[in-house]
């Protein structure tokens, strides 16, 4: 079944909010990342850049409750803490890849549109 | 050049605010139906539903800003105004629609994990 023949329903709303989680931007980064190697916390946090310690936390509990992540407490004195994509979030790696891809590739044209529409283009 | 490589880096910075962009809910919706025909501002809003006139305005506003969705007027009494993707919106489509199918198959996944997670096994 085609998303957009969804809408309407309350089928539409379920998944539009799935959406709104998978398609964020930090899900995006940390599930690309987890892609490649199982990671600690203080090391995606390091890799990713930018994001808070806050919105990490709040992005890992998010794909932990979707299935996507798993969180792994190793007893260590200070305990060690890893994160790993499951299987669903192995299969969900195949579309973010693909988006994701798709705007490292395409984001010079994105800014080229965006000048023309500064410039005056876009101002009826 | 893969998505997840880039991060750390002024591109990251540029290509998450594009991803945040491209993944958002409502960009999704709106492209998958332009992917079907060129609709109507009200005929989208309908088609979309629990969608504010606002935020559609904004929606459409940004992706043609972004070079996704012409908008066109034809001079008829009352105006028509048609919406339509571009051919880098038709682009844009393939792995957005990769991710909305992906969200329809597996929600039913999804909500189970959820279920679960709220049940207790995440409450440390």
């Amino acid at each position: 079944m085609s998303f957009s023949h969804l809408c309407g329903t309350d089928d539409c709303r379920a998944v539009s909010e799935l959406l709104s989680q998978v398609g964020n931007k930090w899900t995006v980064l940390v599930v690309s990342y987890l892609g490649d190697r199982t990671m600690r916390f203080s090391e995606l946090r390091r890799a990713i850049g930018g994001i808070s310690q806050k919105m990490l936390t709040a992005t890992l509990r998010g794909l932990e409750r979707d299935g996507f992540v798993t969180r792994t407490v190793h007893p260590e004195i200070p305990p060690r803490v890893e994160y790993a994509l499951t299987g669903l979030g192995r299969e969900l790696l195949v579309p973010v890849r693909a988006l994701g891809d798709w705007a490292v590739t395409n984001r010079d044209r994105v800014d080229t549109a965006r000048r023309r529409y500064d410039a005056g283009a876009g101002t009826d």
